[in-house]
């Protein structure tokens, strides 16, 4: 086995592991308990933990201290937990990570208003590490968030309509998904005092990461195995999601391919029992491997953008950390 | 009539107009539509703007220009806004100001994600007057918001218990309303650049104009005239809020008229029918005359504190606003 690969696992895993400690005692003795036990029981739901680790390695891309963007690495993951809370919400979740979402366990009141505090508790634990760039830190946070809320309100729309193109998904995307890992790449950066091409470069590293990483994510709902990935797998077509294989293969089908992918639109979904036909259109129409290669030539984007940092010692861990997110089973 | 209140109210009203005019355009031209024209159709909703003439004056007030802040004016109404939409997500209101709640003129996801949308471009629009102590003007305007959230927590809470006491009652006000008046008249002043004992004096204000303008709030839901109020009186009652007028009236009351509090509270509210009674009640325990007694009583703290301004200029401003809201009817 490549000694290398096995150092960067320990070491993503080292750093994944006092992530999780530090979520966990975050929002201990904070009171009111009502408000805060059900954003603790979010955080304690453990996950990749890939944002805060961008902000991390980032930080130390440039030189800086990871130590000194500890706070700010725990604020991306607030933010990004808040928006999980939220969205859960309005797909009507019932499962996330394999446990209850927060509005099942509690109530949509509680799960609400547990989103609205952990992201102003996000904004607190940046705050802590803003000492220097204070105004561009906060202001590109910001600007991540915006795009979130915006890219989210796209996904639903798409949902509801009967023609996207691809470069809509891609817009769609770039803001739910690549804004936020663009920001964890910049914000590290920001906050170590990085100059403006390291800060572009980690930044253009971030956003096409995030873009492979979605289509990713929508390849594994259809090649995913259900134990690895958490989710149920078709879950995308059940919902009628606009997902990068969908609208590919609405551009390539005719005959009944066509019509019967015309039909799932129509319904807004499909029943569980028809997933596995949909599968093999995707398979007989190639957009499985059309969406393997997006992902690879976005990855590939990710790291011609790693190798412009001024600094070389940090970008075996970026290229080792793109190459593995193509390779997830969740 | 006196023309020093004529004159007040003027410039009072030339601000507020003001606001609104540029409320009504910051979402305009902003896209996707899907999630920015609801957020605008709550913008639009009129009110009394309090909050953002708070940090208009508290600029003046310390020799500040308005011009500087009215982007930090903005923000605050914003975020007050978004907490008006989930807050109504939450009790299930119908109306707001006389018209439809956000989540009965769309869905409840609609109104979820419009809420998160503006409160991160309240940050959008704070961060654009940080020209001087980004840090601390961010930093208490997210203390605020983190308060508004553990505030809106313990009422809901509250509901839920049989027995609050008055000083819990007080610690959610202060979080709930007027942490954010506090944070509004500080704001203001730094942003400008003041001294601390200003800030405070500003901060000391808000914080006793926010408490007494919570109690007034509780007292009109009882004595408000419905035309006026724009919400239905007894609103408060029918929900079993624990209103400075119930926890009061439950520590005076004996026989038949603490049997009959004590029902409402096991029934968590009464019908619509029953809260003529209970408005007997009150006055009979002499709790509206308490309620306007703490109400002056904070109003007078504000204006001590206001009072300790170095720059005398303004004080007569604040001085006619804090005296106004206690004759509100709305």
């Amino acid at each position: 086995m490549n000694k290398k690969i096995i150092d960067y696992n320990n070491l993503y895993e080292k750093e994944r592991i006092k992530i999780d400690k530090k979520l966990s005692l975050a929002l201990k003795n904070r009171k009111p308990e009502s408000l805060y036990k059900p954003s603790d029981y979010i955080l304690a739901n453990g996950g990749k933990r890939l944002r805060p680790i961008l902000v991390l390695f980032s930080a130390k891309a440039v030189k800086g201290k990871m130590n000194s963007v500890y706070n700010a690495a725990l604020s991306v993951e607030m933010l990004h937990n808040f928006t999980l809370i939220h969205d859960d919400i309005m797909d009507n979740a019932d499962l996330r990570r394999g446990k209850k979402t927060l509005h099942k366990l509690y109530d949509i009141n509680t799960a609400i208003l547990a989103g609205d505090s952990l992201l102003s508790i996000a904004y607190e634990y940046l705050l802590k590490d803003c000492k220097v760039n204070a105004r561009d830190a906060i202001s590109i946070f910001t600007k991540a968030l915006i795009e979130v809320c915006e890219g989210q309100s796209l996904d639903t729309e798409f949902e509801k309509r009967n023609e996207v193109s691809l470069s809509e998904y891609l817009v769609m995307i770039k803001k739910k998904t690549a804004a936020l890992a663009t920001m964890c790449c910049k914000l590290g950066a920001i906050l170590s005092n990085a100059n403006n091409s390291d800060i572009n470069a980690l930044g253009g590293y971030g956003l096409n990461l995030g873009i492979a990483f979605q289509i990713q994510d929508d390849l594994l709902d259809i090649i995913g195995e259900e134990e690895h990935f958490g989710k149920i797998v078709g879950g995308d077509l059940v919902a009628g999601k606009k997902t990068f294989l969908l609208i590919k293969a609405l551009q390539k089908a005719d005959g009944h391919y066509k019509k019967d992918l015309l039909e799932l639109i129509k319904n807004k979904g499909v029943d569980y029992k028809k997933v596995n036909y949909y599968k093999k259109i995707f398979l007989e129409l190639d957009v499985i491997e059309d969406a393997q290669k997006e992902i690879k030539r976005y990855t590939s984007r990710a790291l011609n953008s790693i190798n412009k940092l001024s600094n070389k010692d940090e970008i075996g861990f970026f290229h080792w950390l793109a190459v593995s997110l193509i390779k997830r089973n969740k």
